[in-house]
């Protein structure tokens, strides 16, 4: 069975030696000191080894089961869900006036990294909450806030979003959930959603989950969804549970993967519900909590990645088969273990010089929201806005693959459910398809983040990297292994804006015959920057005479490694985004 | 629940326009005349269609279950069984001597594509035979081919491999499995096969197990390794069944997918078996048979990949999601369908040109192998051996992906089982693994192929694009949308082959890092051959007036994309390659 452990020392470094949070003036940061950190990091470490990851092979082979309406988690989850309760994992970075923690969210996104790597079908239960809690946190009234905010805090009560229909997912205009107003200010909400994670289960009193429906005088197409409230069991004046809305499980899927949460068709006859936010702006409501939900995604991507690699360099060190091709390194032993082939040692450098510089990218990410938020900072917004559509789609489809990958080392025995690397393989599948499938996310950057502000942000970011680079070229180490593959890089993404720019005005099929290469593309500068950072930082602490010099070493030689292999993908990415629409749509659409 | 139309056109397209099958001069093809193809095609595919197809959910959903050591394969399977062997499609191209039809190899293996694409678990049943008829075939005696052949042909009785056990797979010197000489000059059997797909099911009334063991005095290592025959039921001299072997089913696997099939943990306990071929030369015996059955292998990887892509086509075609960016496409109806979508559109491309790249370069293999075998010639055995570690390797990486890609579509429902996307991903995921892990075909390729016979076939290789690019290049269509990329492709590959050879003394893992993306790069080249081919097949076709302008006129377009698309990845490849050992193996082991 696979094991997990949690990796607070990598991170650790990418909070202290990287972003260097404490400097950064973000109110708030300054609690973040290397102790507090280390405190909080090796806690949920401890949670995440000793009661999340054993509890995650079990929840992928029984999963979910459902009998006359009452779904149950696998055996164990009632526990341990107790026990990230008992814990206050739930409540990290919510708002003490509800009974959160007020953390900053970069270390709870740290978090959760762990508990996603140690178990991502359990932690999606406190996820979705997390995510509802948001909205009523944002879009609610003093009262709601006051009613359900506490309790999701606690996730006595979970949460949960409702927004696909069975012949709906990303168009959402098709919707066709009603809502009708009631005469005591309330609405009667009726139709059908689909895939609903977390939609009904044993784990909590109580249910609430936030639906998109369409009230009367809207208008056509998404301008006439608003957002409801909509609880399992109605919440009395004084806040006990009464009686039980008109809301039910049809059925639970069976899926490919995270078979631990159950997701769920839900049918809404007539339920009782409460408009959350402005009538009508139902859409823009649910676009506010975007960024957040989609770096979680983007999170389990590569987590998920994450713990598949360390079960596949655990295999790779303690299999034995075949010689070094330059003479045996295990003489005494009937064969060599399999981490001293090159290819092995290829495919293990290719997962962990992704992960590492996912973890640094999204760490950034997370704190470029703490910045936006908590000191308004609009240039770090639009930063956010511009990275979370390349955040979540390159990270998905790269956090796959590495499972993939890492299953890959096992050879035969990875294709074995018992060995535990094809459910790594099977729950990361998903995250490139929910929360937006990654080909939408291409279209929101390409489309939509590109040109947004008069395109400010992606010049910002170009000017970002630019600098770094200036700043630095001085080093020679630092330019030869790291900044000059990162400005080839940076000058192949700023070709690709650019033949956007003159020929997606003419023909725009162009430009979206490009968003995925260019999502990709974006990504790899994304992760080439961090990297530069990285080896800026480790080189930094060498200088400076640290004492785990074999960290440090590892960490420039990891990241030498990204340059060198995975950058020069950038060129092909480009060459592709040139050759333009016509290869693309060159067919009509029966010749299919 | 998908479906599956067989690609018939697209065969006869491939065979009769492309490889020209009735002009290759090759004993036995003469009989390969357009009608008689279509006739054999049209036929399996109707096989493939109604009677294989409709089992592939239901294989997957049930699987094998396994009950006081029997086992029991899917309801329908039986007579899915029974109506393969009295169609005759189990002899196909099987020696006449014994039963067998007598076809060509490249008609067997356009059959079965379409059995794979409908039914992989299935189909197994009958290919693993067909190894095991290969192997007894060329190595037996008149009496064991007198003996099993018949029965093996008809599939009455069926055939497995034996040969990874629980702590060897690649590394078969390791092998514990002993036999023990008799008196009688039968050997007694004893150890355990781990992975035998086949191994123990209800389909035949015998299985023959061919079985790698160690037998005194051959040495250590894969020296002292003989290969023996070991039915489940003894024959007796009359050919009726006689006493049951001392050979059973430990356990039927969990697995990520080909459920339908059993793979078997078999246990040998002094067990009687039969040499096959001569003693301590069992390695040898295996390798004859390798290049078909990789051959087998990767064709699994495409055919799989093929059955996600006609559903992907379908579900784009149908499914009602947003409006084209350059105006509404079906205005009268509530969206557009999602093939009006440039990135759909993209991914559909992807899919498609591997696919029909993938189907030409395993006919081309396949037509070699019927060369080398009718024709005893050595240039065509030469390039069928440098090329089948490409073919395994590359097709089933591009394979899974394809499915991947296919199942990315469907978008939500791709990851719900019902819609049967899942499947086809997780079938195709074994490919990669089994028959030789991908890394070790790239090791093959690099680290054998490309120096054997003095590196005369990969010289042959090169020369072989050359001539086709210097024959064809006065036409200008051609020249530009084929023959130039070709060019580019082929000369990084050969900018590859010269850095290997260059470095590759001093240091052989700077070859072994970089055989991985040589063995894609190769790959690449290798399609972007067979569009060339197929480009100026079509062209020729138009321009002699072909009525089905369409189908010449989408192959071009389609051929193009590959060209434009997917082409360029072969100058990444050669970067990574370029950079080295240095990137890949910088870090001690503990590192990781």
């Amino acid at each position: 069975m696979p094991s997990y452990t949690a990796p607070t020392k990598d991170m650790q470094f990418v909070l202290h030696d990287v972003l260097k949070v404490t400097e950064t003036g973000v109110p708030g940061y300054d609690e973040l000191e290397r102790d507090f950190t280390e405190a909080v990091l090796d806690a949920a470490g401890k949670v995440s080894t000793e009661v999340l990851a054993p509890l995650n092979a079990v929840g992928d082979r029984v999963g979910c089961v459902m009998e006359n309406g009452v779904v149950r988690t696998p055996e164990g989850f009632k526990a341990a869900f107790a026990a990230m309760k008992d814990g206050g994992w739930t409540a990290l970075d919510c708002d003490p006036e509800y009974g959160g923690q007020g953390m900053p969210y970069v270390l709870a996104t740290a978090v959760g990294e762990m508990f996603v790597s140690a178990n991502m079908a359990f932690n999606m239960y406190q996820g979705l909450t997390h995510g509802a809690y948001s909205a009523i946190h944002v879009h609610g009234t003093a009262e709601q806030k006051q009613t359900y905010l506490p309790k999701m805090i606690s996730c006595d009560w979970t949460g949960t979003m409702n927004l696909t229909e069975p012949h709906c997912g990303t168009d959402l205009g098709l919707m066709r959930t009603k809502a009708e107003p009631q005469e005591d200010g309330s609405y009667k909400i009726t139709g059908q959603k689909i895939f609903i994670s977390a939609g009904e289960h044993d784990l909590a009193e109580n249910i609430i989950h936030l639906v998109l429906a369409k009230a009367p005088g809207g208008g056509e197409g998404t301008k006439g969804i608003s957002l409801f409230i909509v609880p399992k069991f109605i919440v009395n004046a004084d806040g006990s549970l009464g009686a039980r809305n008109a809301v039910s499980c049809g059925k639970i899927e069976e899926k490919m993967g995270i078979h631990g949460n159950a997701t769920c068709v839900m049918n809404y006859d007539g339920a009782t519900g409460w408009l959350l936010g402005d009538l009508h702006k139902g859409m823009r409501a649910m676009f506010t909590m975007m960024n957040e939900a989609r770096l979680g995604v983007g999170l389990q991507g590569y987590a998920v990645g994450e713990a598949a690699y360390q079960n596949a360099v655990i295999y790779a060190k303690d299999r034995l088969q075949g010689r070094a091709v330059t003479g045996a390194e295990n003489p005494s032993g009937p064969a060599d273990p399999l981490i001293v082939h090159p290819d092995i040692r290829r495919t293990l450098m290719d997962q962990k010089s992704f992960l590492e510089g996912a973890r640094t990218f999204t760490f950034w990410a997370a704190h470029l929201i703490d910045r936006s938020r908590r000191s308004g900072d609009a240039a770090a917004e639009g930063m956010v806005s511009l990275i979370i559509p390349v955040l979540k789609g390159f990270l998905t489809d790269k956090g796959f693959e590495t499972a993939v990958t890492a299953q890959q080392v096992y050879g035969g025995h990875g294709y074995i459910e018992e060995w535990g690397m094809s459910q790594f393989a099977r729950d990361a599948r998903i995250a490139m398809i929910y929360e937006g499938a990654n080909g939408i996310q291409a279209l929101d950057l390409v489309g939509r983040k590109l040109a947004q502000d008069g395109g400010k942000h992606v010049m910002a970011f170009f000017e970002m990297v630019k600098t770094f680079i200036k700043e630095n070229e001085a080093d020679a180490a630092l330019k030869e292994g790291f900044l000059d593959p990162l400005k080839a890089a940076s000058k192949d993404l700023q070709t690709a804006a650019m033949f956007f720019m003159q020929n997606g005005m003419k023909n725009p099929n162009a430009a979206l015959a490009g968003s995925y290469d260019f999502m990709h593309l974006f990504g790899h500068v994304c992760l080439g920057l961090m990297w530069a950072r990285m080896g800026k930082a480790a080189m930094a602490a060498l200088a400076e005479g640290a004492s785990d010099t074999a960290f440090y070493e590892t960490k420039i030689a990891t990241g030498r490694y990204y340059m060198a292999r995975q950058l020069p993908m950038t060129a092909t990415h480009l060459a592709r985004i040139q050759s333009g629409a016509d290869p693309v749509m060159a067919l009509p659409a029966e010749a299919f």
